[in-house]
């Protein structure tokens, strides 16, 4: 029942944790820090996924599978990658378990073990550069668009459910081109479909920018990114596109010969994101009564509760509505549990974030009505059944476009401009948010600053206007304004 | 080029290899048995995931996703489980690697050793089951009707591309039931599920049968599979659906309260399909010159070429047959590479299994006409243009037929019924196939014959009518016949 649910301003991070757990979208596994994703959750993955799929191939990528493990060694081979990736990470030494001879159970066979370890990928770049090299010749075989849907581990020591997990599911699209410019360009093609997603899709506005060299993708020329804010105040990395220069090439020695006969080093570009973007879309919009989903993303879009339960009436009412509904590619279910009552499935449908409910009963058809209640507002109306498919329509796309500009007001509400440390300092204590303030552009008063405030800073706005200021730590002229953040 | 695949009769596992290879469906990877699925082979799996997925959906179930990893203790708890599964597979035993403090790149950190190992998952019961004891209380619970598409590793030591690798892709069904009778109803509903997507999408047709009981699934009561036949006369399993009885129920202490509120174990199935199925696709159909699709998992159904090169009134032509055949849900392409000639992509296109093939030149135009090149039969015909999109999407349905009749008809070729073990053995050796004889129904003689001759009981097929004969091998009395083939 959403009674259970604990209200955002008592404690936002059991709130999260009991919409997620609550709505049976996830939960903790016996595996440390690896999450299960429960039908509700995986559903919405899904539609996410297959939406996300189909604006990759629109745009000519299309997808593969890479090896689960990567060798030791291919971690090694790029400089700054491995600083990134060769740490916390889950290593197979052996291949076999046999029979304890002391009656013990199964352990790991002693004579099993592999000459070279195996590394579980935390992102694939190194097998798939690895990989390109054979494919890879001729000018004729760039460019390469390609996308892979996949798990990936890194070995986390504090985790939450969707938002940082060991093990989770993302894609990661992989590139290579023949030109500098052509690979920059597909970095940015990528965060333009991100930040579609996510406003038109998630209902989740975000803020398109550049990472700051300290917290660039490890092996990365430039890492693009967008930025989402929660509503605690937070700020969530939703998806980054990185500009991967020629440095995995190098690494994997990957040319190819152009069309004049030279042998060139290819040009690379990678860019994902994860099942962190089921959290962020349950942070953005969910309240004290449960989740709240935006229409195209709902698996359940609208949900019929006959009052007070099914009959043969209701049923026929129903059941045409449906048709009518499911004719225009709205997804629709009948609740026809006979046990519980109605004020019961009104929460249950509230708690997992269905955008419509329509209540119908016996006297509402004498009357020619339904009720239709939406979720977003919890607003309730009567609504004439004739011609009720089209308002219903109509209502979905005026829930979707109402939760993304309630999100855009939260969002310009917590964004403050500041022009010195103090105030930098009580906005991210008080009401939180993006602080758009002036940085000398060093990495040194990045890091001071996080240590003196937890924030970091989140990106560097593709949009950002030149303007000339003072750092508030250093007080070194700046050209710009960046945007800082405490984050997930 | 086509020309440069080996031909089925010189060496057909050469031949399987070369189409794999050169029509860019998989290769193998610098991991040890394990594969990279191309763009190419990754769209063919694609197709049939979507299409498995819908039939799973549409009688009731729903995906969720389980982890990666299984704590190598919950191998142990089925009896016979272990013994399937604790055997060859990849074993973590750290999560952390450190640099060498001899320079010599990274290194295992021995201070980050696991308690207990984890096994990365070479099917998912065990972990699913420990899940499933917190999900299930009641009846009202159940049934519950699971499936998860994931990648599982099994480190085997002979690997083949799609058909045998260590990492594969598959789905895994898990379901639990309040009693047995509906449990079985469901392991029955999947393979009827199997059946008809082998035979009416792959156009392969399929012995549904049960198991021996020493070719069962490790922890099954009973295992029931579809059993294809191969061009080489060897036998394929392209998919199995267990009947699990309460074994995992009682190995993880599953149990609910049934309406009388007494505590039972709970009934399981579970059931998968493999990448393999990529494998069983190839070899059913292709020929000397390459892939072989039934145009309904064709990534592309239709390719245009224009006749010698793309020219305004080509292209004219080709975008308004791409619109109508696009329009009625075909996949179409049209070939616009401006530098190889007619006969090159011709090659090209057959090699790939592209169904249908279009020529259109200016010549054609004038004369009303263009020439249609199928696949499966190589016939070209010419056709008028008027009507040439109703005419396609005929001739793609009597593409899939014909993939199917000839399957069919080469399995009937291949099916031989013997009564004596010299015939067994010198059918086996001569036209291989399906061969239907009497077995004492013990495994003892099973294991003799397969000694002996290398084949094994494919199934009791289940529409085996009954017959009294004698076992080949022993003469001892048998009450039916079973299939014998040498298998993949």
């Amino acid at each position: 029942m959403a009674k259970e649910i604990t209200s955002r301003e008592q404690d936002y991070s059991q709130w999260y944790i009991d919409i997620v757990q609550k709505a049976n979208l996830a939960d903790h596994s016996a595996v440390r820090g690896c999450m299960v994703i429960k039908p509700n959750g995986y559903a919405i993955w899904e539609n996410m996924r297959d939406q996300l799929d189909r604006m990759f191939k629109d745009t000519g990528h299309v997808n593969a599978y890479f090896p689960l493990f990567i060798p030791k060694s291919f971690l090694s081979k790029e400089a700054q990658h491995v600083e990134g990736f060769a740490k916390e990470c889950a290593v197979i030494t052996h291949h076999r378990l046999m029979n304890d001879p002391n009656g013990g159970g199964v352990i790991v066979d002693p004579s099993a073990k592999l000459e070279e370890e195996l590394i579980v990928r935390p992102t694939s770049e190194t097998i798939i550069w690895d990989t390109y090299r054979t494919w890879i010749n001729s000018y004729r075989d760039l460019p390469l668009l390609i996308n892979q849907w996949a798990n990936v581990v890194r070995w986390e020591m504090r985790t939450r459910l969707f938002l940082r997990t060991a093990e989770f599911l993302w894609q990661e699209g992989h590139t290579a081109h023949a030109t500098k410019a052509e690979a920059e360009q597909e970095t940015l093609t990528i965060l333009d479909i991100y930040a579609k997603f996510a406003e038109e899709w998630m209902a989740m506005p975000v803020i398109k920018g550049i990472k700051t060299a300290n917290e660039r993708f490890a092996g990365a020329v430039e890492t693009y990114c967008i930025e989402a804010l929660m509503q605690d105040g937070k700020a969530l990395q939703a998806g980054t596109s990185h500009f991967l220069g020629q440095n995995f090439a190098k690494a994997f020695d990957v040319k190819f010969s152009n069309e004049n006969n030279e042998q060139e080093y290819v040009w690379a570009t990678s860019w994902g994101v994860s099942t962190r973007l089921v959290g962020g879309l349950i942070m953005t919009h969910s309240d004290d009564d449960g989740l709240v989903l935006p229409p195209k993303l709902a698996p359940t879009q609208v949900v019929i509760v006959p009052i007070p339960k099914p009959a043969a009436e209701i049923d026929e009412a129903a059941e045409k509505l449906m048709r009518e509904l499911k004719a225009n590619g709205i997804r629709v279910k009948y609740d026809t549990d006979m046990k519980s009552r109605p004020g019961f499935k009104f929460a249950q449908h509230e708690l997992v974030g269905v955008p419509i409910r329509l209540g119908i009963g016996s006297r509402d058809l004498a009357n020619g009505q339904v009720e239709v209640a939406r979720r977003d507002t919890k607003e309730k109306s009567n609504q004439p059944i004739d011609g009720i498919a089209n308002y219903i329509i109509r209502l979905l796309d005026e829930i979707q476009q109402n939760l993304f500009d309630r999100s855009v007001k939260f969002r310009a509400e917590h964004t403050t401009e500041v022009d010195n440390f103090d105030d930098l300092k009580s906005v991210l204590d008080s009401k939180g948010g993006f602080v758009s303030a002036h940085w000398d552009g060093t990495t040194e008063t990045e890091l001071k600053i996080k240590e003196l405030t937890k924030a970091t800073i989140r990106c560097i706005p593709l949009d950002n206007e030149s303007e000339r200021g003072a750092c508030v730590l250093t007080g070194k002229p700046s050209v710009q304004r960046v945007l800082f953040a405490r984050a997930y």
